[in-house]
């Protein structure tokens, strides 16, 4: 298993900011749609955190870490996890910046969006920092 | 280790929510006064989730997880961590009620109180259900 996964990228702390900003907004906006449609569901976002409250799973959390330059989730299905900013297939393009960066969770290789499609049912693309 | 730690306390819903808004709003109020000697600290309380920005640890994040009856912490220094509310001394008093309630980390008995203690030097102390 994993054995895709390698470190995670190299970025400044300003591109982390942007990365993970990137991802939240994306993921806020899917979720006030939802919460349009469901009046049982409620989302905040604030200061860097994203607090989902999503019944009858229970309470979400996103929040941004800058000192590791991580997302760290919990989640009242799987528990918490840390997610770093991980640049893939850049080694089969052999050119920086060609590759697809992700919201990965190191220990096992899967993304941040895969979780979210899995448990909340919305879907948020991976991003892909040739073309911000 | 954990020699004397058992289960959660067999609360109702009802409960849960009182001892856990209790605790929250104690902290909150600890770390408004920080934030007022602080300049580079602050904190949000809403829908059951604190969120507490404290550099240069970075984010921590407090919240309500009602369908586990548990408080869940998440620190930039130690990480996740799952609080059940534990009544400690009830079996020396042989009388219900009359032990003291703390959200107590099961997997080696250690109280949220005495982390925030350590991590953010702010002092809440356990409840005692008889008195309330």
């Amino acid at each position: 298993f994993a054995t895709h996964v390698a470190a995670p990228a190299d970025i400044s702390l300003e591109e982390y900011h942007e990365r993970s900003e990137e991802f939240l907004d994306s993921l806020l906006l899917k979720l006030e749609e939802l919460a349009e449609q469901r009046e049982d569901v409620d989302v905040e976002y604030s200061a860097g955190v994203l607090t989902l409250a999503f019944p009858p799973n229970g309470t979400y959390v996103l929040n941004k870490q800058p000192p590791n330059k991580q997302i760290w989730l919990s989640s009242p299905i799987s528990g918490p996890k840390r997610y770093d900013w991980v640049i893939q297939g850049e080694s089969m393009h052999e050119k920086e910046g060609c590759g697809v960066g992700e919201w990965i969770y190191l220990r096992d290789g899967s993304t941040l969006s895969d979780l979210l499609k899995k448990e909340l049912g919305v879907y948020i693309t991976a991003t892909d920092p040739s073309a911000a």
